[in-house]
């Protein structure tokens, strides 16, 4: 299985160039590459906007929404790309449309799956460690599976911080490490934190970990921070 | 219908002070208070941190988890308080334990909700609104709705920022406006947008916001500003 996931944020030319880089290594020669925008409401604009904001990487994207077919459209493939926007919409979208067997049966088989923010969330197992509001209510939090840990995508640290006029002040709703404490408390399976502009490149069992740092969360343990080029260790998981 | 719905962020002296305030006002010579502390995972050291923080107000707080027959203690309660954490998994156990008919029952029938944070949201007609982590999948996101409105609770407008070192970075998630415009483009209902420290006071179709001001949000109309003080406009949705 080849999957480049990437955590969101990709709005600065850095992160931007990185992203391009990496899937241009990813994809190599491939010609065209079915994009999935079912995370935002204008499925055109959102093709417009990749292209705009270079993330397209100069790949012809297909927006799965102009095809007659999108099982069928899955299966003829040469890539997928799974956009962000909220992961709850995206989810649904993909179960409305009985398309989770088929991307499945795809990317295990060797095709080639790129997601962001959302479309990284979808890559996990669930959906249960996504920021997103549930807009809508999918018949199931299950996902794709296609790698064994929950990922918190736009991950940080710490305490938000609101402006008022120029003030910096704190805002007092859960930190992101409490949710996925809370996670835990609930849940056994392993989390990777990726900071915004971080970006998972995954082989089989291999993950390698790009453009930030990273912390991993496991039930019971402390949490430990993972370096930008570092591999991920073995995680106490079973394979998808 | 009476209802006291908090916000969340009850942190200072004087949110503190204000939620005292409102609570005896509203519960006045009632003895004891039944509180549902699910949200959180322990329901021993909820029940003592809300007295800790003196939000008790006075009042005993019995944790409907010490009792053998949760249906039955909300329907000889003489006020229900329902605290904060995480909405998902509070929700949950409402539907677990069968309490959803019950608390409506009495409320409508004149008992005094009391809510805070997540407490806030299962008040609503669903939990769609939350800005909590889906830890748990509830059978149904469908809630209470006490109310006929959704509550965004600690809500704030603008870009979230976080702490590198003394540094504020902004971090590109979502806004909680674009949340709320998102949650518009799947659903109808009115959001009122609640920032920390705010109360509203609610009985049957008079609604009055405390101790901060709130932003009203109506599907493909521009968000309106409501201040402390103000009693919420009549909204376009039913009763429900």
């Amino acid at each position: 299985m080849r999957l480049l996931l990437g955590s969101g944020g990709f709005r600065t030319p850095e992160r931007i160039a990185l992203w391009v880089e990496q899937m241009r290594d990813w994809l190599g020669p491939a010609r065209s590459v079915l994009f999935v925008p079912y995370a935002l409401a204008d499925h055109d604009g959102y093709v417009r906007m990749m292209i705009e904001r270079g993330l397209h990487s100069g790949y012809e994207l297909v927006g799965i929404h102009t095809l007659w077919d999108p099982v069928e459209a899955v299966r003829k493939a040469e890539a997928i790309f799974v956009g962000g926007g909220n992961t709850f919409r995206l989810l649904n979208s993909l179960y409305r449309l009985n398309l989770l067997d088929p991307i499945r049966e795809r990317v295990r088989g060797g095709m080639p799956y790129l997601g962001i923010s959302a479309g990284t969330n979808v890559a996990c197992p669930t959906i249960r460690t996504t920021n997103d509001m549930p807009i809508v209510q999918p018949p199931s939090l299950d996902a794709l599976g296609l790698v064994p840990f929950q990922i918190n995508a736009h991950y940080y640290t710490g305490t938000n911080f609101v402006k008022h006029g120029e003030q910096f002040v704190e805002h007092f709703g859960e930190t992101r490490d409490d949710r996925i404490r809370e996670f835990h408390e609930e849940n056994e399976t392993p989390v990777l934190g990726l900071w915004e502009g971080g970006i998972l490149r995954i082989e089989d069992a291999n993950v390698q970990l790009l453009g930030s740092s990273a912390r991993l969360f496991l039930k019971g343990k402390s949490s430990r921070d993972l370096v930008g080029g570092a591999r991920l260790p073995d995680l106490p998981c079973k394979p998808a």
